[in-house]
């Protein structure tokens, strides 16, 4: 459950140093190397899955709990009140290390990121695409 | 538990149409109205929390485990390989409905959204800081 060349693994392994806040059996959060914002946090499961969708549920459920564990302490220590989580599986989506991880970014006014916010236009869906499209996402959750 | 001037409050009780994807006891997902890409959905849950910070674990057990199954039905309807969960607290983050929400957003090559994508210079800590904000996120914990 440990990829080699990963970073993560790395120091959910102890073997490449990081300022960890939070710790449990299944859990690592440490602090963003190259943070967006101050406080900007990483959270990470310590076994290695490139994406969210290939993480079992019970370490889903034991990772979000931890994010919203460390949300507070973030936001307690930084004294910022917003936040954002930001989560990305695949390159085009913006992922760097293929080790599933959630961004944990505090928020404050004028701060100049685009998190959370449209930049560009709206998709616009034609006549009877939304009635079929979701007739296929219920449909391929049965499959 | 239900906010009575809350959109989502109506979709989760049926007392507002929505293109619903997904629901079981405690969660509801849906296509969002203005998508950002086709399939842009949302999973709330069915209780009215203004953030994540305020759902309980076992419903943010609940909620994160759908967004896995709703995120692989997403991408098998769309056909689109990777995609970004996002989720705002506050509306300096960008929260409009101030019912939390996970955004499950497809992404394809060139779509043009900053979604997962720095957008200016990141933060430089100074000196000693990164040592005092672990610090006081771990300190933040124990209180």
């Amino acid at each position: 459950m440990t990829n080699q060349d990963c970073v993560f693994c790395k120091i959910a392994a102890k073997q490449l140093p990081a300022s960890i806040v939070y710790e449990d059996s299944k859990v690592v959060a440490f602090l963003d190397i190259a943070p967006v914002n101050p406080g900007h946090t990483l959270v990470i499961p310590k076994g290695h899955y490139s994406t969210l969708n290939e993480i079992p549920d019970s370490t889903l459920a034991e990772l979000v709990k931890a994010i919203k564990k460390v949300s507070k302490a973030v936001l307690k220590a930084t004294k910022y009140k917003e936040f954002n989580i930001e989560q990305s599986n695949g390159s085009i989506a913006g992922q760097v290390v293929m080790h599933a991880h959630f961004h944990i970014v505090p928020r404050y006014k004028g701060d100049g990121l685009t998190l959370g916010k449209r930049t560009r236009e709206d998709h616009t869906y034609t006549e009877g695409e939304v009635k079929e499209l979701t007739k296929a996402i219920r449909q391929a959750m049965t499959e």
